[in-house]
Order: structure tokens, then C-alpha cells, then sequence
């Protein structure tokens, strides 16, 4: 627990606002401790000082031992691939109401960031998915979500059809608003708002949560996230695949949404005495009493 | 209840497939009780006798005392709004499986729908709703609807965040993937894949039904139907109303869709001994046994 | 709405725990505007003066113009019977946080209740159920509800199953943890937990919302508060009865439990400017930005 | 997989009816193989021909290399614990409609069981749990369950409260029916009824499951089936738990409820082919159309 960090690569909130103040500060607070900084070009753009290096978004994590996102949930997601791919890990400072992945409130990051980068942190893996669309046999289009991929009606309101099958074997058609196919990550976000379950973060598992299905009994399922989903479009007119509300993809009918666990994790730091428990307890408004 | 029927207009469903051959049957069947026919013009072109009036669907039920759609709940819920303008009551026959609206089988037509136009019936008015888009103060678009007014995302796959006003009273706010703003008929559709419960037909009701909504605790309502319902987009960029899933329109942010019940109601008339309740445990699968 | 209020009956929360404090103050403010002040038994003994009347709980509300539940949305419900049946309007003040039914805060008495004695009040009827066990035909038990009549499992942890009939028809029969028959003031308490829907209190209706159904698509149904609702216990081994979990009755298999409304409903009077969405709002946690 | 059996131990369905006919047939079958046959006592008063051992169902599994369960899910579930223990294989054979876990149906025994007997089989490891109760620090009941352990209000219908913990992290207090902690197997029980996920069987997973709850966010948690979870009631006069509802016991207010995974699993048997969404799809009426 007592590695050291060199090198921290630093993205801000895509549309900047709010940034700028709590950047100057991070910066500061990381050159006092001589960590040498990196940030893509969009973030150096709103820096006091200008960091050690300026990259565009895709080489920003190279050579560097940590990555910082700061802003909300939706930042930390926009580079979570690019960030399992560097094999960097990630931790991530709110500049407002703390999320469901960024547990670092900004006003504390002295004293927390500071604790952290002394060896005072835990590492939690988080799976990632590998979403491909395949027509008539060939990928057309692949990509990676920390949420969720999401088969889904398009525009024009009506239910879609497909069917679903798990490492070969044919689970279920449906007539539905979509699929989402979560993460445990995913699982507190869209998932749960469709009805889905909350799955912890170290349980090897995804699942299939129906929208809006047409069969009533149709219910969540979770499996083995060594799994490959495979979503066939029966009825897919006007059908959107998309990755972490971040990608996006307009399948046709017969083409086929494959899924399944990417072999690198995401690599999240917490501060010790970190809780997920805690965390849905505040951004669920669970009841706290304990005795 | 003995009221006879002397002129009936007949529309067949939208794609015509399975029409020709029950059409055939039925104009044999009015014909030989001396009762004038009438059908839109594309029906016209499936019959084997040419009606005694083909006209555009739009003046197809004028004159008429009775309406017939043929095919399925799509076909009648296509027509509603029309037949209910013109104040004609409507029979749906089903091509296919009993559907929730369409209660008379194809193949019983002669013996169930003999009987009714013997005067063996019951009539039950359906609450049908008014929906307009307000832009500015000004209605932009209004139509009518049957089950549902869907204010909903577009394709982009973000939720939406919308304002609910019922009699001028702010209700909540939401972030979701829309709202079903449903009728008692609607109550079984799309609403009830959303979670809403299932409103008799004789209720004065509108449910509000929201479609994964991201506050858990946001649940389905259901208000007197003699209610104004307003929804306000407040962040509605690529947002979408529908109405029965038949007419479109994409509103703006600060947009509202303004809902109330129709003045005139759809008056169906189903044979006597139809069951709701019967209907329900047969689409639902819901258990027969009573001792 | 300038109804002068002459005799006040008051009833404490059943535990006592709490009440002098502001009962206190409630018998010195009414007392200052001369009304004339009844208290039950229990609750007298809790008074720092004596109330003009001391009477047991059945006859504490005769003569009265107003009934006043002093502690938190049990205490009124445990009344709502016996107050509706004297005719009496009756209002909540909270000795906690606000609830569904009670809402005005204990502290804030002098100003609230002041202005609704002065006429700035509402009055809003709530439906109020009336239910019996009939055992061959005859009824053995019989009391009233204002929230709901729960038929349920008893200790032993198995379903039961029974059958539902509404005016005369069968509408399905199930095996389930139980049946809840709510009013649109119950739809907010056991109904919702068990996935109900909220039913505005000018709805007249009553919703059936089956707990834990073992039929998946046996989904919440709202009726016409007019109609009749039979339970019949099909497997009724260790069942029970309850109305507003604070009557029970243990049933035996075959026996029928019958819920129609009760003739007299329940009124309550609210403040000015009383919402009930702010209600909801507040209680449920729902988002409050209105632009 | 060419294991022979060579003594097979079969119980059959607790109330014995319609059990004597397929064992006959089950043991003309086993007995044409020179296989030998154990039964329980009660069993054995219901067969045709004397097993070559009948014993106390404690007893009855030891020697066997193979247990049979001849009724429906009810019957594997009361031996479930027993055979675990004995480290004996288990097949269902089902007098009725299939079950979710009896899926050879009684009259195609011969030759499905027959197949399996020459080792065409699938074996299935299935989670159990290992529930207590604590009080003041020492256990005062404990017992095995396949399906779930079940913390619930008793029969006065009032909610219970509890909180619960996770690894001795502490999770969320609630006011509720109960919390259903449920396996893999179980979750297609009452968990389900309840809302809560489909597990499939291989996940290494226990879900939590409340009933009822007061707070509407408190939704299902899925967690790894080495966690040890905790509930203790805060409020728990007219408490029970329940395991697969064969065993209860009555807690009081701060007796601790403890589960965790048994270390044995119960290790079922499969006819080759057999699959377990094809069991989902036709117990839970999911569409069939798969192209």
C-alpha cells in the first residue's frame, strides 16, 4: 500500500464549468509534492499553470501512475476505457454532491488526496464491458462501457424485439422498450431505475434488465460476468445500441449485440475507511439508524 | 338496448394481411341482414363485393351507427379518435388472439356478432384524452388519444427532465426516460410495462406513470380524470411526445404537453357476458381457479 | 367557510409519550377563545387542566364540532372511525415530523390552528371502508378502515391463496402473502410498500394490491370505490384479518371477507394553502425544482 | 461422467398422494438394474414391494450414492439439508407439473432416469445457507436452507425493523415485512414474488431482499456468497425467521439473525440437455421465439 506516485494524468468536467478554481488548487497541492502533471489538452486549457504536459485525450495516461477525474460521475465514465487500457488508476474528486464513483469531495481534496497519495488508499477492481455489434458474422462496431450497454428503441416509440442468449444458449424473446446489460457499476444507475438489482462491486456478475417489457414475468437476471450476451434484433427498426449513454450505435434487424466482460478492470482508488455501503446509504436515502 | 343497426363502416387493419378472407364473411353476413355497408378505401380494395360507400377514412364513419374495426387493439386504437368524433359506437373483431380492446374472435362473428345486432349488447364508454403541445402560450399541435400522451427521450439515450403541473399545482420533477400520461384503456398497455397499475375502464382516472424514473421514490399516481395535466420540459433536447404510439411530435425545452380527458368519450359495444375482469386473466395469465 | 368551532374534542397519542408539553399549550390556546375542550380518559390524565369533559374514547366526540388527534398519523388513524361516525371534522397536529394525515406542526398550533378557528380552513372527505368476515353466510366480524383491510398470511410464514370477486365477478384467484384492499388515504402507507399505486384522495377509488404474489403479472388494480369486494379464502390455514393494523380477525378457509365503502366518510380539515403534492413531495423525497 | 449408482436412497412427497404409483414403477425400474433401494420409513409404508433398507429420514442417505426426491419442489426442498450433508447426489423426479427444481417428469422416469443411470448426466453444485440465531453473543438455533432465509413480522401485521450487516459493515436499518436472504436456487421463490433478481445458479451470490419496505429505495442488493450477513432486530416484538419455511424460530428485539454460505453445497443431477433458462421460459411464461 505504500507505492508512491510520480506522474498523475488530470481530466476535467467535459464542459468545464466550475473546473478552473478546484484544478488550481489539485495542481498547487500536486507540484508542492513535486508529482509531475499531465492533462489533456481541453483541461490545460483552463489551468492557472500549465502542466508538465498537455496530450490530447488518447495519450494523456501514458507514463502516468494515477489519473484524476474531476468533475462528477459522467467525467470519471467518459474515460474509464482509456484508463483501463493505460492501466492507471483512477480516482475521482465531485465538484458538487459527492457520486456514486467520485467519493473525493473537492473542498477535502488536501486532506484526502493527501492521505492517499501517502500509501493511505485501497484499489477496487471494476469490471468492464466489451460491447461489439456483429451483422452477418463481422464486428462492425465495438467498443468498451464501465455502465452499461444498452439495446433500446430509438425515436419513434415503439417497443423493439430481440432475443437474448447467454453463452450460446437461448434465454428469452421480448418485445420491450430495450435491454440494458449492467455492471455492478451500472447496476445504481440506469439498471436501477429499470427495476434491476443493486449488485455489489466485487460480485463477478452482470445482468439483464428488461425496460418496460411487454411479459410482465420478465424479470432481472443476474449471471456469471464471464458470460457472453449475445442480443439479436428480431424487430429492430429504428433500434440504438448505446455504451455508457457515451457511444452510440443504429443496428439493424438481424444484427447481433455482443457483450462480454473486457479483460482489463478498472482499477478505482478509494481512501481508507472508504464504504460502498455509506455511499448508497446517502445518494439512496437510506435510513442511517444502526442501533 | 334493442336499437337497430342499419348502416356499418368497417375498416380492416392498416397492413391488410388476414383481412380478405373475415371481410368476405362479414359483408356476406351484413349484406343478408339488409345492412349498408360502408369502408375506407383501402379496406375497399380487400373486398371481394365493393361496399355500398367507399370514402377516405376521414368521412368513412359519417352516416354510420356502428363501427367495425377488423385486425387487432392496433387497428381500433388507429381509429378511435375518429369513430369517437363522429359519435358511433365501435365493435372490434380480432384477426389473430383476443386482443384487450378487439373481444370478438373472427371466427364467431356470425353467432356473437348476430346476437349484438339483435340488440344482445352492452355499451361502455372509454375516456379518451386531449393532448397539445403549448409553446409560448400557444397550442403548436393537439391530438387525441385512446390509451396514452408518452412524453418521453428521443434517440440519444439521455434521460429527460420534466415538470408536472396537475390543476395548476406543481406535483414534482423528475429526470427519467419520460412519463405515460394513460387513460383506464392505456392501463394495460405501455403504462403497465412501466409499472402503473391497472385502472378499471369504469374509473374516472388518469394515471401518471414515469418510465425509469431516476428518483426511485417517484411512483406511479393516479388523479380524477377530470384533471389539466401540464408537463414542462425543462431540459427536453431531443425529447419526443406520443400519442397512442400513432401521432409524433418533438418538443423544445420550456415546451408543455397539456393533457385532459376529451369531452367525447369512445363508446364500445361488446356482446352481453363479456367479462373486463375475464379479458384481464386471459391476456395477463392470470390463475382461473374460484374454489 | 366561517364555521365557528365551540367544542373541541382532543385525543393524545396512545403512549402518552410527549403529549403534555403541547397539549398544555393547545388547552391554554383554546381556552383563551373560549371553546369548550372534551378530552378522552387517557388522555385527560395527561392535562395540565382539567377539560370541561372527561368521557371514555367511544363518546368523547358527541357534541363536539372539531376532533383534534394530537400526536402523528397512528393516533388519528385509530380515531378515524369513531369520528366519522359523530359526524365530527377532524384535524392532525404532529408531535414529530409531519405525516400524511397530520400536518400541522405542534409547534406552529397557535398560528395554524388559530387561523383555521378564524374560517381559513378546507375540508377534504376521505373514503373510509367497511369490512366484514362472513362466515356461511353470515357476517361474524365487522369493523372499519381509513387506510386499508389487509387479508394475510399469519405467522407460519405460508402463502395463502383466495379468491378476489368484485360486484359478483371473479376476477382471479392467487397464492400470495396477502391482499391489500386500500382507500386513496392507505395508498401511501402498506399499499405503496408492496407496490401500489398512490391514489389522489378525490378519487373514489379502492386499489387491490396482492403482497409478494406468487403470479408475477398479478399486478395492482384500482376500482370504482363503489363496488364490492370479496376475499374468499381458498387455503386459508393461519390467515388473518387486519384493518389499518389495528383491528385482527383470524378467518378460517372459506370464510369471505367483504369490503364496500363505509356510507359516512371521513372529513379533514386543512389549513389554507394545504397541498397535498407538497405532501407527497416532502414525504416521498421528490425532487422539487419547478423550473 | 460414467459414475455408477449402485444404491439409490428415494423419499417421497411428505403427505404421500399419488406417490404409491410411481414408486412402484421407480422401483421395478431401479430393480431390474440390481440396483438396491433405501427409503424412509414413511416412504416406504407407501411401496409395493419392501425396500431393501428403510430408515429414519435422518438415516436414510447414508450408504446411498444417489437420493431421489418423488413429489415436487416442496419435497426436494424438506430434504435438501440432509442429502447436503450425506454428500449425496440429488435428482428430482415430479408427480406434477415440472418444478423449478424436479424437472423429470414421472412419466418419462424410465427412460430419462435411465439415461442418466448409464452416466449421461450433469451434476450442478447449488448454494446452501447456514442461518443462526445469536443471542447475547451465543447461538440459540441454527439450521440449513436451500432457498432462503426469511426475517419477518409475525402474525400481528405490523412492520418489524431491523439492520442489517454486511461482513460487519453496516448496510442499512429498515422498516419492513422482512428481508428475504436468498440463494441462487431461492431466488425464483419468494424472492421473486418479492421483486427481487433472478440469481442464475452458478453465481456466487446471496441476495437481500426486503419485503414491503418502508423506504421505496431500498431495493434488492445483490452481495458474493462469502459475505456474512447479519440482521438484528431494532424492533422486533412479533418477529420470526423462517428458513425455506420448514424451520422457524421467534426472535426477540437484539437477537441477531446470521447467514452465511454452508460449506458443502448441494450437489444436484441433470439429464443431459437439460437447461435452466428453458426451465425459466416455461415456469415464468416467458415467449418462446427465438429467430
Amino acid at each position: 500500500m505504500s507505492k508512491k506516485f510520480h506522474t498523475v494524468a488530470i481530466v476535467g468536467k467535459l464542459d468545464g464549468s466550475g473546473v478552473a478554481g478546484p484544478l488550481a488548487v489539485l495542481q498547487t497541492f500536486l507540484a508542492k509534492r513535486g508529482i509531475r502533471i499531465q492533462m489533456d489538452e481541453r483541461t490545460a486549457k483552463l489551468a492557472a499553470r500549465q502542466p508538465d504536459i498537455a496530450a490530447p485525450l488518447n495519450q494523456v495516461f501514458a507514463g502516468a501512475d494515477l489519473a484524476i477525474a474531476l468533475g462528477g460521475d459522467g467525467t470519471l465514465l467518459g474515460i474509464a476505457r482509456k484508463v483501463a487500457d493505460a492501466n492507471v488508476p483512477l480516482v475521482g474528486i465531485n465538484l458538487g454532491t459527492l457520486g456514486f464513483l467520485t467519493d473525493i469531495a473537492a473542498d477535502s481534496t488536501e486532506s484526502v488526496l493527501g492521505e492517499m497519495l501517502d500509501g493511505a488508499y485501497t484499489t477496487e477492481p471494476r469490471l468492464l464491458l466489451e460491447g461489439s455489434v456483429v451483422r452477418e458474422g463481422k464486428p462492425i462496431f465495438s467498443t468498451v462501457a464501465l455502465n452499461d450497454v444498452v439495446v433500446c428503441r430509438g425515436a419513434m416509440g415503439s417497443m423493439i424485439e430481440f432475443a437474448v442468449e447467454v453463452n450460446g444458449e437461448f434465454v428469452y424473446s421480448l418485445r420491450a422498450d430495450g435491454l440494458i446489460i449492467s455492471t455492478p457499476t451500472g447496476s445504481t444507475a440506469y439498471a436501477l431505475s429499470s427495476g434491476g438489482p443493486i449488485l455489489h462491486p466485487s460480485l463477478p456478475a452482470i445482468s439483464l434488465v428488461p425496460i418496460s417489457p411487454h411479459t410482465l414475468s420478465n424479470r432481472p437476471v443476474a449471471i456469471p460476468s464471464t458470460s457472453e450476451v449475445r442480443v439479436r434484433l428480431l424487430r429492430g427498426q429504428n433500434a440504438r445500441v448505446n455504451f455508457d449513454v457515451q457511444s452510440f450505435f443504429d443496428p439493424d434487424t438481424d444484427d447481433v449485440v455482443v457483450v462480454r466482460a473486457h479483460p482489463n478492470p478498472l482499477t478505482l482508488l478509494h481512501p481508507n475507511g472508504h464504504s460502498y455501503y455509506a455511499m448508497l446509504r446517502s445518494k439512496l436515502h437510506w435510513a442511517e439508524r444502526n442501533s
